[in-house]
């Protein structure tokens, strides 16, 4: 399975995804600039990735620094954790590393510096080793909802490359084929940045997964002819009513499945539910440039000067959606406000095959 | 209005679509072998216009031929016209327009050869002329749909630029404007081969009809939040039974139109509609190469080898169809089969806005 990221010799080992799929090159990075640099031109994409990133960019860091107090390191190391912060400024993820690392820091605040260096070292691994373990417990409870046989239809890339491993929509995936069934997967291509094409069909490549790509436009049609068993999608964010947003596109996919009679299915890590956004109408919606419409590849494909209108991201109802497949189990999105309640009993709550 | 072909000079002007939106240049043929490569290579394509080049490029050699019979004519002629229906193999108006210019020479027969040169030429811009009036009165019957301040999504390119003028999908938006109605229109960009951005967008731009491109995926999120009031496409070939044929993803915008209560209109010319099959599942379906998807600009975007699954048409269930808009009127999908009977009052059957 491909890996986005990893910690090799004391530096961070990033995958350019910004020349896939053609070339197939490493960044080592010694020095915690190079991360920085890395998640700000997107050759290390994807919530969680960039999650990861960060929190190895930190430990990277820390490494060098030269302090006598715990208040002189963590002085020297904030720059750092700024820098971290706004390398993309709106993710989630990043702000989470920061933060538990700071957390780390602080429970540690007795103990030497050259041991708190070792700690955040430890951390960022754990960091990313529980990535993969949250992924790994999605394929499981996804992959109960693939039969042997079927063919998986997913949208844009939620997969290893934008995790820790194993992806979150992909994981199921690869749980099923390592369960001995055989799988093929329909990939769209996900205009406008096609990370379909470039991401989700060249990891899957690499797992030796059987993809077929397509145009956005044939995943409808080939539902309607049966050439599709189901549907799985990441989410960026899901709402507690069970409302999801992802990439643009998620929605017709989903209302397709609907309509055809195809489970639709959410692979969606705990960390991505938002249990204080009460429905999904509440999700702001990023426009992005127009450039990414009217310009493949630096050339033009459309006239100068057309209007365009770019939304990053869609929201599926919860009402097209058959399950949220996150971590802890399978649940009908209706239900995964629950989750946020202690005590509940998880085992009638879950979603069986 | 933007003009794909017109008979100019004794000369054949063709507007060579295959370099918009970044040039506009025109290719005046004085042979009719010229004619043949545009159909060939694309530069002329909608099934109207090519069908319209046919008889002009027929009409064009025929005035360089020497010949003192009838027959002589006629054996001078047929390599033209066989070298007219081989440019397209597929193309049924091509067929149509060869079958036309023969009929009129047949029924003409007992004429000099110089006086039937001179038919063939107002034949070819007869068949250019009715091809226009047609779309008109398909506009006319459209713009009864379209209320002012509308917002009509379309698909891929069924403009003037697939036709002799106005196009069919695009007639009904150009007549609502002549009415004095503000519509907007959004255009699908049309994976694969963009011909929603490339050419939908440039020629309402040039009739200055406020466009806006979008990716294929962004149309549902947009009839979701309200932004689109109607959606207009054309058609390759219409069922019997009304199921209709049309551009990879037509089935797609149909069902997310009905999800959200947006009426869906196709755009059709009798001549479009093929009275002879029954339903829409017996139209085949043409596969196209792989490289239309894993290429942009000559430029790869996808894993070297990846399958590929590249459908050029999808069909459209009737029931999503509000109605199939002809040069006769507007009518219900069911209602299209008695469209072939005499004696039918079109009245009755003729959907109202």
């Amino acid at each position: 399975m491909v890996r986005a990221i990893e910690w090799i010799d004391d530096r961070v080992r990033i995958l350019d995804q910004s020349r896939l799929p053609h070339e197939v090159s490493y960044i080592d990075c010694s020095h915690h600039g190079m991360v920085v640099d890395a998640i700000k031109t997107l050759k290390i994409r994807g919530a969680p990735a960039i999650g990861i990133a960060a929190a190895m960019g930190i430990a990277l860091s820390a490494r060098g620094l030269k302090a006598d107090s715990f208040e002189g390191f963590m002085d020297a190391l904030q720059p750092v954790m700024d820098e971290m912060l706004s390398s993309r400024p709106t993710a989630v993820n990043i702000r989470w590393a920061v933060e538990r690392m700071k957390g780390l820091l602080q429970r540690n605040r007795e103990r030497p510096v050259e041991e708190l260096k070792g700690l955040l070292i430890e951390e960022a691994k754990a960091v990313l080793e529980e990535d993969i373990e949250v992924n790994k417990a999605i394929g499981l409870w996804g992959a109960q909802f693939i039969r042997d046989g079927d063919t998986v239809l997913t949208h844009c890339n939620a997969g290893a490359l934008a995790t820790g491993g194993y992806g979150t929509a992909t994981a199921p995936i690869l749980m099923a084929v390592e369960q001995g069934k055989e799988v093929r997967v329909i990939a769209d291509e996900t205009r406008p940045v096609l990370q379909g094409a470039r991401l989700t069909a060249w990891e899957l490549m690499q797992a030796g997964v059987p993809v077929t790509l397509i145009t956005d436009n044939s995943a409808g049609a080939l539902m309607r002819s049966g050439e599709i068993d189901l549907c799985i999608v990441g989410t960026d964010r899901t709402a507690r009513n069970g409302d999801v947003a992802n990439k643009i596109g998620t929605y017709s996919v989903a209302v397709l499945a609907r309509e055809n009679d195809v489970p639709f299915y959410v692979a969606a890590p705990l960390s991505s539910i938002d249990f204080t956004i009460p429905s999904g109408e509440l999700i702001p919606i990023e426009e992005r440039p127009p450039e990414e419409v009217t310009h493949l590849g630096g050339h033009p494909v459309a006239p100068e000067g057309v209007m365009v209108i770019n939304r990053a991201f869609d929201v599926t109802p919860a009402r097209y959606v058959t399950a949220i497949i996150t971590e802890r189990g399978a649940f009908r999105p209706r239900d995964i406000k629950r989750l946020a309640r202690k005590g509940v009993n998880l085992t009638e709550l879950r979603v069986k095959p």
